[in-house]
């Protein structure tokens, strides 16, 4: 092996960083929390930024861009979202930096530049732009108004891990205002199943959509709409919120609008996001001992071509046939790397690829020209065959979909062996425990509850899934009447 | 008129504000000096960002992403650099908010979350990253290293002008690592070419390219290259700037590689960078008292259809034909509109399209396709014809390309003519006042002098033309030698 990695059943969490940085998508940075976005890691982000973006335009939004910084004034208007961030954010003071008098190689913060309102660096960005949105709606002419930012947050975590929580990460953010509180639920829900669609189909994860308990919510949301996945180690992932924020914002920003009859009311308003946090979902979902397996619909490379030279007049023969492969890829869009490096040997590509998740490698010597095949080996399965030259493209195409949804099926069996029904306490504790996953339990519906099962046993209610059915039951925790199964979990 | 604009004439500096706010651009935000990007002037960035992400990508470049934040230690490595950004940046000096005391409503910053080191935000990110490359380069083998990032930077400028100089703004910066001094110096200009070749083609605004003085070279640089383009009151722009950085940041932060012979030598560097600001360069290139000007290669939205309805009935018709046509443009890769919204009038709608610089606009009413025709009207001369539908489409796509050449042209003769030489400091001072654009004098090569023409004319030297002829004259302000003439400008 190119490098050693740890194993799940050994250290899972140790895995999960292993994957991370030997497999080349991030790295810890200088900064408390903060993370070095690498290359390989970049260029995922990349493909799934390209997609979710078609399809925020395909439904009607548009990009732009607002400022980093909210002054504290804006950013405490919406006392319960000021309240659910104000634990966690970085506030500059000061604009200026001076010379050390007493060490003239140092700097120090300027005591004169001190700024006369606190800037707080965005956790998010409805107080800043709602307050921008009051300038640009007086009519239900302006409406609605639907918009996404590709941005930058921070949040200042004390725990933090690459990609699944760090204090600054990016994400997309879509602020959408509008006439009707109808028009909002259906915006809020619309772009769930936009995330739903995403994630399932490109990043091959199943999800769960469901609604929030109040305890749960967006603080500053009426309903937070979400998609629960599942990793292998049992636990849940939140992937992605969608919120009908009510006209929470609008009245906090005073948004009003005069409708047709000159009316005036609030404006009603959407928010919701999806961050690089989708990536460590995609790690942890589908990445088995050998490394990480990337989706085909977005592995930023997929195929790989390693040649097996044999001496040195073996390579313009190999290197001529390899080139041809290439170009008959891409001419189907197919990305592909030949990587014909003269650093390091067959075996360590190989390995180095299977760590990256490679979908497809291809390896071509000379004896394999003079039968006219290639070796395929696909990363899902690591099962490899002998493939002929001719027609090799549209092989390697379906190939890739095959993997694409093999991976879906696997984790979606995996995710539904998972869902299980607890009928008492014992039981509920008892799965948590041994199997972990899903447990769908009855639940009284009250806060207090909920909170005391998470003390007792660290799993919270991931959703009420979308189209619950209705069943009496009584709660696991207070034995008290209940009319429908929620999903618990313990979760990242 | 939809909407009043300033003239040039009148108050230029108002007139490219109008430009900006009212065309939809950018708007002013609650934060001093940053502005918000509105969708329209997005979706211009978003067109420039795909054209130059791909020419990074076939140079052989990577995205990655690094942090925001920059810990003062870090920062204050690199001397020259560290001074150049020190009075003008924001600093992070705690990570919590608390409820006030005195006023339960309200926020103040909690004086217990104190950060022990400050954080600077990135001005740039030469010290973040080269204090990760540390990590990444041990040998020859992991050069060269090409790693680009998108991101937003923030200086904390006392005087602002939305695009042109804002507290916050996106850009691009490059930063590259190599083993030795002639492959960085030759990266350094092939991205200063990069640039040209983007801002000239795309852009449609001619550049002049050279190399800054040592007084106005980027703060830790060996040299800078630069990309000088002119605007049309007289006032020159930096659009773009390639810096070699030497073994600077290599040494500041201990970053060395060992080669074939297993010696150790300090890395090469270097780092360039484009920001929204070129936005206010292709603003104030090529609009007119109407309104902006897009080149069709970037334009958000290529063409207009507006039609001219005569009443209820006209409308399925006229729909009808407008319909065919956009699908004949969209096939051929135009970007099109068809504004039938029918709250606002056609005259408002063309005075509309005028002001957001939308290249072609095609006006279509009942007469007209009787007459198997319609009106088309291009938004840099004006001129308005009257063209047949059938093989509508690659009449347009030429008329694109037609409008793109002739704003180069029209701004290459507008540089052209204002590069006047100046051989006496009575001279140079007319011209300055009179003419504007660039004077080409002879400067004896001080500082000093630099400096005294710099407080008494507001003048700089642009740049030091790549190529320039040497030619023996004496400096316009000391008399004192000289070998070739350099470009001085007021400047943006």
């Amino acid at each position: 092996m190119a490098k050693e990695l740890t194993t799940r059943a050994a250290d899972y969490s140790q895995w999960y960083n292993d994957l991370v940085i030997k497999g080349g998508l991030a790295d810890h940075s200088a900064v408390r929390g903060c993370m070095v976005i690498k290359p390989y890691g970049y260029a995922l982000w990349e493909n799934m930024q390209k997609e979710l973006d078609r399809m925020f335009k395909e439904t009607g939004h548009e990009n732009a861009y607002f400022p980093l910084f909210v002054p504290k004034s804006l950013f405490e208007a919406e006392e319960k979202n000021a309240e659910g961030f104000a634990k966690e954010c970085a506030i500059v003071t000061h604009y200026r930096l001076k010379t050390d008098p007493d060490n003239k190689s140092k700097l120090i913060v300027d005591p004169e530049a001190k700024l006369e309102e606190e800037l707080i660096i965005r956790p998010t960005s409805e107080a800043i732009i709602w307050n921008t949105y009051k300038g640009w709606i007086q009519s239900y002419r302006d409406l609605p108004l639907l918009i996404n930012q590709w941005a930058n947050v921070v949040r200042w975590e004390m725990r933090t891990r690459l990609f699944l929580r760090t204090a600054e990460f990016l994400w997309q953010e879509g602020h959408t205002a509008h006439a009707t509180k109808e028009e909002a639920v259906e915006e809020t829900k619309k772009m769930l199943d936009v995330y739903a669609t995403f994630v399932e189909e490109f990043m091959a994860v199943p999800v769960i959509k469901g609604v929030k308990t109040a305890n749960e919510r967006f603080a500053g949301a009426e309903d937070t709409y979400c998609i629960e996945a599942l990793m292998q180690d049992g636990k849940a992932l939140q992937a992605g919120t969608s919120h009908f924020l009510g006209q929470n914002f609008a009245k906090a920003f005073d948004v009003k609008f005069s409708d047709k009859n000159n009316t005036l009311d609030y404006v009603w308003a959407t928010s919701w996001g999806v961050s690089t946090r989708l990536i460590g979902a995609l790690i942890m979902a589908h990445s088995d001992d050998q490394g990480l397996i990337m989706p085909p619909k977005i592995a930023p490379v997929q195929v790989v071509i390693v040649p097996v030279y044999k001496g040195e007049e073996s390579k313009p023969v190999i290197d001529a046939k390899a080139n041809e492969i290439v170009k008959q890829l891409k001419a189907l869009g197919v990305s592909v790397k030949y990587d014909n490096n003269d650093n390091s040997r067959p075996g360590w590509k190989f390995a180095e690829y299977e760590l990256k998740g490679i979908p497809v490698r291809v390896a071509l010597g000379l004896r394999d020209i003079e039968n006219n095949v290639v070796e395929v080996a696909r990363r899902d399965t690591k099962e490899k065959n002998s493939i002929s030259i001719d027609g090799l493209a549209p092989v390697i195409v379906q190939l890739l979909d095959d993997i694409q949804q093999n991976i879906y099926n696997r984790a979606l069996a995996f995710r539904n062996d998972r869902i299980t029904e607890a009928n008492s306490w014992d039981e509920f504790v008892q799965l948590l425990d041994e199997k972990g996953g899903f447990i769908s339990a009855h639940w009284d519906g009250t806060g207090e509850t909920e909170e005391t099962i998470k003390e007792k046993t660290k799993a919270t209610i991931r959703c009420i899934p979308l189209n619950n059915k209705h069943e009496d039951g009584v709660c696991i925790l207070s034995g008290k009447p209940s009319t429908q199964r929620v999903l618990f979990a313990r979760a990242y």
